[in-house]
């Protein structure tokens, strides 16, 4: 891999590494990722030279989340134009890297789209990577304020269902600001319920099997300071039945047309348990999550991933020692059934919070309605 | 710790090493257990030759599940009386080992009883000892027999509500010849469903924190040459929202008065998914399992074990770095909630199976029954 890493600070103190950046030295232009399968033992960069660094970077998880896949896929697609490579085919390597995230795909074909209007109305290949540019960076801006909205939004939402404030909100998964050109989805509105003094414990689930929220979401709340507690993701049903959860919180990898909505694995289970036990069930994700061109639950291609990840036990000191990097668990041979994803039908969500508003309850006519808002505001 | 561990074999195949045995060498009697902490990747024996051993292995799982909780704990006294330890003393720290276990606490009450009464018929403390190894040897073979009939019993109840076979069959933690003087109990039922061709899979939740799942019902489903499909235990939702689950099998750690069932932490989420997609819920314990002390699940004390179990990553191979000897794979001072059991309602269990009979629907007249025929045999 012609990547490089760079360790941050000799203190191991946490710093302030943005999840993504783009550069240019002298050299030529480079996309900086945060590696975010070394947190949070190691605040470690990733250095993108070229696009198929960037897609194995995707394909690792080292970049993750729906929103922030979408302006790393942008940014990918100007660096390939940067650096003289085939844009249309980084394009479609990186759309491809994985399939479940449409944000991913909605930002790379934005990025390419710049590209090629501006190449057709110049001729200017230089112009045209500016153009990438150009368009990554909006995407990356937009989606700052984007996360601002949403978690206002979010906030609003829950002083409506939970008047009194003293939330207790259930997140699966992570969903922050290294998810995020901004504060992130679901964790923005905890992290806005925090600010005002109404967050009362965040409950994390761990997220099995790659522990993000072990790794990442426990280590986001750490940061910003709220009373966080750390579970295993099937001790949720404990807490729902002791009535210690007031509201789930989760983010959304693809909304399709009906409302139905793919999230990373262990989302459903938490649907279901919510609405066996009464309790709000929220997703928080940007517009460009929705995706009309998908029907239904059943149309969601939901990625499987290796099986590995299940039967070996990993971690950044982990000796390597079982074919997938790790220390095996389970006997060798064992297979493993291992969805990246789950898909949630609409009548278990109690609201999608966007940018552009708060559909409940959850309709294909209510979905569509505020996806044709959010396209009028873009194009006026 | 006074105990030793001595590796089987040199090839490292399977083997057959008993999960519990009583051995009288020249130095005196010792119980010998397979450390159930070290498998699948080793099988490695622990000498117990006192209570206090015994205690430490049944706290950290190296001797676990239920029924084998039972056996051990009456082979505990037994060994204290042979030994010449106070009997009452060791009795009293061995029942409380693991509070939620109903089985530990009646196994060693029952050789305790043994015991005391020989010593109160003959006042000869060898002949009293031999009485509490008797009591001990009796429900090591009363539990081989009872797990037979639990198999035969719940495999009746699979063929009257999946008429056809072809079982697809859910279970979670480990329920098989590891926790059992025969083959166990959930797990018994899928082994009896497999060896008449009835079962199409297993599927096998992998149970964290402790990964029984992938650690021990793996291994037990490789050795029966079963078709088994290791997932995480949040990939359950997954299953049977596809329609792949036709049956949820587990076992218990107590059964209340009123049929609830307390047994390892995310048995409740999966109850609730059953109820939800419409699924068989079956709880298969030895009638022993059956409290009628606890009047209710909330009467139930549920165990809650060291958060760095959620915090760290261990397994055999592992350095140790951690407060919990493992690796930290969350921030460092991460607070966990860790319960080792849940509780699940009456209403969402189709069935309890025991060797004593079937109970569906579950109520506490119907519990209250069988459990009044098993004393009438037990006396009789």
């Amino acid at each position: 891999m012609a990547d490089q890493h760079a360790q941050s600070g000799e203190d191991k103190r946490p710093t302030e590494i943005p999840v993504i950046r783009w550069e240019e030295p002298p050299e030529g232009p480079v996309l900086v990722l945060l590696d975010q399968t070394r947190l949070p033992a190691e605040e470690v960069e990733l250095v993108c030279t070229d696009a198929p660094v960037l897609v194995e970077a995707i394909r690792s998880l080292a970049v993750r989340g729906a929103p922030l896949l979408g302006i790393a896929g942008a940014y990918g697609v100007a660096l390939a134009a940067a650096r003289g490579f085939d844009v249309d085919d980084a394009a479609d390597a990186l759309a491809g890297a994985r399939p479940t995230a449409v944000n991913l795909a909605v930002g790379v074909r934005r990025a390419q789209a710049a590209y090629r209007a501006e190449l057709a109305r110049s001729g200017d290949m230089g112009k045209a990577a500016e153009a990438a540019l150009a368009a990554a960076r909006k995407l990356h801006r937009d989606d700052a304020e984007a996360s601002a909205r949403m978690a206002e939004r979010g906030l609003a939402l829950l002083d409506e269902l939970l008047p009194g404030g003293g939330h207790r909100i259930l997140t699966h998964c992570n969903t922050g600001s290294l998810v995020s050109g901004g504060e992130g989805t679901a964790f923005a509105v905890a992290l806005a319920a925090h600010r005002v003094g109404r967050l009362r414990r965040l409950w994390v689930d761990e997220t099995r099997p790659l522990l993000q929220g072990a790794r990442l979401t426990a280590y986001e709340a750490a940061r910003s300071g709220m009373a966080y507690t750390l579970l295993t993701d099937s001790a949720a049903g404990s807490l729902f039945a002791a009535g210690e959860v007031d509201a789930v919180l989760i983010g959304a990898d693809r909304i399709a047309a009906d409302g139905s909505v793919a999230n990373k694995v262990g989302s459903y289970p938490l649907a279901v348990l919510a609405r066996y036990h009464h309790v709000p069930f929220i997703v928080v994700a940007p517009v460009t999550t929705v995706d009309p061109d998908t029907p239904d639950g059943a149309s969601i291609e939901v990625e499987q991933r290796a099986g590995f990840e299940v039967t070996e036990v990993t971690a950044p000191q982990v000796p390597v020692t079982g074919p997938g990097g790790g220390i095996p668990v389970a006997p060798l041979g064992t297979q493993a059934y291992n969805p990246a994803f789950d898909v949630t039908p609409p009548e278990l969500v109690t609201a999608i919070v966007t940018e552009e508003g708060v559909v409940s309850p959850v309709t294909a006519e209510a979905l569509a309605e505020m996806c044709a808002r959010s396209r009028e505001v873009t194009i006026g």
